[in-house]
């Protein structure tokens, strides 16, 4: 028998994501799908390419339909919309994955600091789990509350976490450098993302001061077993899909670009996910381009003694709907890679 | 048991596109793809996006080989060099379907006319099909050799399909405006598709004289029952993936946009593939992007007395890729939408 | 003495236009520019890109001001909103070239049809001239108030005029697709500009439904003599600037494409701004980006017995602010390619 | 009297970039272009954008023609094969600007290590002068051969130029992190920048191994009075133009964002092309779009200690042929601002 997913928020662009992944996915049944705007109207109504896909109606938000209708929801709102939601489907004994940043943080001082706003809902902060399945597939399979992990962490955590849990990273000096697809930033219009001044443009943005430094620095700090600073600024590519993430650190031990490499091979051996590219391929967002990979490159630059790590993956996917899916794979007990073995489309 | 299938040209864009496609086709193994170039090397070394997606090694192309490892083989290869080698692998007792415009056209002469080489198997001709599923499904169920449809022919003749068998259609007033990705080109580097002479440019190309419609006039004109002449301009837009074809013709007879909408209605219903758009949706290329449907939209103008059809397909799916494996799943026997239940990708 | 001029609206994408091209322009001086949203601060601060360009500062509107800044004002308000100040400016003696569509129909009852609402000022539309200087020029030099063809009608007009004006056009077969960059739709944000939904698609829109077709109308009717309808789709392309139409029409005399040659050689001979492209040379936009050129293209289509035509502006400078400088020119004597004598920016 | 000029090499990115700027200063003429594969041909016969532009026919490469009919030459060939004109042409008694890497680095075995072939005119490696004016402007003046700088040189060596001369940074911390337009590599189509496999998609490429960081270390070695060696990588953006560079760096000295800011003031205070972005203005490819300005932007990551600075550059002008017009203006004692008062192409 099939399991009922429901997706909270399906008209964003990670919830028609989630709409795309689990279309493919052989053990779950869309029961449920909410938007607000749009209550009423059939989901095909609202966006044309999804005739003939499904004729879901969108309905308004209700926990009681969500509790008799579905098993499993993914919160696909807002920031700062999801705090009021997720509590309720919770308490309700829904097992719920929130793909917003109000869970993913442990302490609410930091979510208030960092998010400009406050947490209404901090007692539930503990109950989540990091959604990072290579990190944390253990808790996630006993999770009822899964706080899946933003896009730009996913992106800078799994390139640095083998290095990180051997304590190999002089924190000090690690500098992250991102770059990432105009969808990063929602469905809402905004001057910055109007096409005439997004395309053919490039920017760098909320330089040192990005909300997702606090989810990275919380996550790093618990794998280096030390408290972690560093720099982090991001970019706004003239693209739909992408982060590649460009990290530079130098070690704490004198390791060859060969020994890196063993570390990380050994670290993610297992992880069908994490491709390690050979040093004749330079990482390019298109090679994961609507899948759910993330790329690692390795490079030791001997001149300047400096790692440099760079990572790309499709922040829709791995850095949100496909990492989603992959932990409800997880939590439901399907094999990890139901439904996420795509090839990634290119050209 | 698996059908067992080969791509001969697997490097090229189609060649690319049905493998991505057929990995999500559970009823076929992928056991013998070539590529010229790169003969010995695996797949991923060539393209680092197949990493993890398969091990396949590229062969030199073997009719043998062929014979031993496939029960049905896909010939990717660029026009003109396609019939140097379908003959072989039909003669071989092969099911192929063809994707160059090599066994498209029924008459040679045409075929030395339009594309500038002379036919070495016109022998051949007679006895590929046209491999346009909605229109020859039967025929190609039977079929050894199935002739894949060109892309801008795709978007041509569907949407034309139900007022031209109905002879609703004053031919001498179609006039066909398309426009393309620049996928449709192929992979080869030339100056008019590099990247910055590409971008931010948009172009008419071979206005009234491109090979395509030779093959448009020659379908059109069976659907008919008559000779069939048109105006046929393709553009070039700086994108990726899609065909949008906007239509112009003054009908036969005095019909309302609702009997002409009525007509398509009743003509396409059993069709999976095909959209009809409503009037409040404007069709657009990333509807279809990545999916094997064609969006049909329909309008009379009645100022000018004339109706206007647009079409849009995702030219290497429902335009190369997606219709070949369409084609494979009635040859097979397969349910027709097998491995093509695709949720367009957008954003 | 340098003349004074002002803009109207100098945030929008014509008014930055007009700023852009009236920088390089040595015999006038921009003395007043305003923008409601901004006023009191400089354009630096609003947008970045003028830092060491101009400290001009946005003022709010004021007739008075602008009387006693300004010998002449262009007015690049939004449509609907120019009609209400443009009057103003007239009755205080300035000259005035408007950018909006306000006062282009030479008819309101066609004004409140096409652009649904109604006009405020229609007893000014007589005492505008068409501002399209290779037709009008004798006219624009003594007019007061200019009205500014729009985008579309340029790139429509100005390729039809040899034809038209010499009766060689069957009206009745005249189709026009045209495809035009996003800039033509403005500054504002909105969901199907948005970058993610705008960038790698492509899409028809006001379909046989667009307002701009009441102003090409009524100008080929005004060249051909009589009352001309007839079919004009645009789309939306995935770039910032250009207009490439194609159009199509039957001849009422039998001409050679020589012949047809020799009438557009003759009629723009004297025309700097209009550039006959050798039938060699497929006509792209990016050959006229930033630039004022309108380019016309040629083929008879023998096959079909079709005249096909295509041009190309860009339709920020040919199809707005471009033109809007070169009827400035006219107005006040200057040499007619003054500041416009740019080479399109390539690649 | 104009001088005049000429160029060697009209066809390249750059070759066409300085036309375009000459077309627009007055005191020059352009009386010479050569370009061998289309010698004999007209310009506008292979860039149809050039009709009505100019009439110049491209002739084959002759320093009896250079001397005969320029005063002033730009060389615009690639890299390896400038080496072998160049000194021709200073023998012959013309001032010379390079454009090509060829005579920038003062040491032809780093030229040998980092550009993979043999230094043909290595004598003539300490006649040319760097010409970056805001750095060497008297040298430039007394100078008969300019080695016109790198793009990327360009955009990091400006932004590090104050702190540098004042002995303010760490060497050792320095990290450039720089993206680029596709213009930058050239006219030659190639696989990486075949239009579909480079749009929507970005890539790291060269990782800590390109040929510009030797240029850069000279340079920087030579304002810091010290050696100096950094990590350099470059990416490739999906848009023709723009470099955007993202630096890091510990300073040696406490200073506050304020005092740095200072420093930046002072140092450019008389430097028109240099903009200093306020701290409420992320910087913009498109900010500099075709124009010469280089844009800088600070920022002091007081969390993690460290400065960064982003610089904005279009790679043609301020890259290549704006920097190089500003060279020749120097030369000459023009005004050095004289044709190069462009504004931004925005949007």
């Amino acid at each position: 028998m099939l399991v009922r997913v429901g997706i909270i928020g399906i008209t964003g662009y990670t919830g028609s994501e989630l709409l795309r992944l689990l279309y493919a996915h052989d053990d779950v049944e869309l029961t449920y799908v909410t938007a607000h705007t749009f209550a009423g109207k059939t989901l095909s109504e609202v966006y044309p390419h999804y005739l003939k896909v499904t004729d879901a109606v969108c309905r308004p938000f209700s926990v009681e339909e969500a509790v008799q209708k579905t098993d499993l929801v993914f919160a696909a709102l807002p920031h700062g919309m999801s705090m009021g939601v997720v509590p309720q489907l919770y308490e309700a004994g829904l097992k719920v994955i929130d793909l917003s940043a109000d869970f993913r943080l442990e302490n609410d001082r930091l979510y208030n600091q960092w998010y400009k706003r406050e947490h209404i809902a901090p007692q539930y902060l503990e109950k989540a789990v990091y959604g990072m399945p290579e990190l944390y597939r253990e808790e996630i399979k006993k999770a009822s509350l899964v706080a899946n992990p933003g896009c730009y962490p996913t992106s800078v955590i799994l390139p640095l976490a083998p290095l990180a849990v051997k304590g190999l990273i002089k924190w000090e000096t690690l500098i992250v450098d991102s770059k990432s697809g105009a969808s990063g930033a929602g469905r809402s219009p905004s001057q910055g993302l109007h096409f005439p001044e997004c395309t053919e443009n490039f920017r760098a943005y909320k330089v040192a001061d990005h909300q997702h430094t606090a989810e990275m620095e919380q996550e790093l700090s618990k794998l280096a077993g030390e408290r972690v600073v560093f720099t982090f600024v991001p970019h706004l590519l003239p693209m739909i899909r992408g982060i590649l993430s460009t990290i530079y650190l130098e070690l704490s031990e004198e390791l060859s670009e060969e020994e890196v490499g063993a570390i990380y091979s050994d670290f993610y051996n297992e992880e069908f996910f994490i491709r390690l590219l050979p040093a004749s391929s330079y990482p390019e967002t298109k090679y994961v381009y609507g899948s759910n990979y993330c790329d690692i490159f390795l490079k030791y630059d001997a001149r300047a003694n400096r790692m440099i790590i760079v990572s790309a993956i499709d922040n829709l996917v791995k850095g949100a709907a496909g990492q989603a899916v992959q932990n409800m794979n997880i939590m439901l007990g399907f094999a990890e890679d139901k439904g996420l073995r795509i090839v990634p489309l290119r050209p």
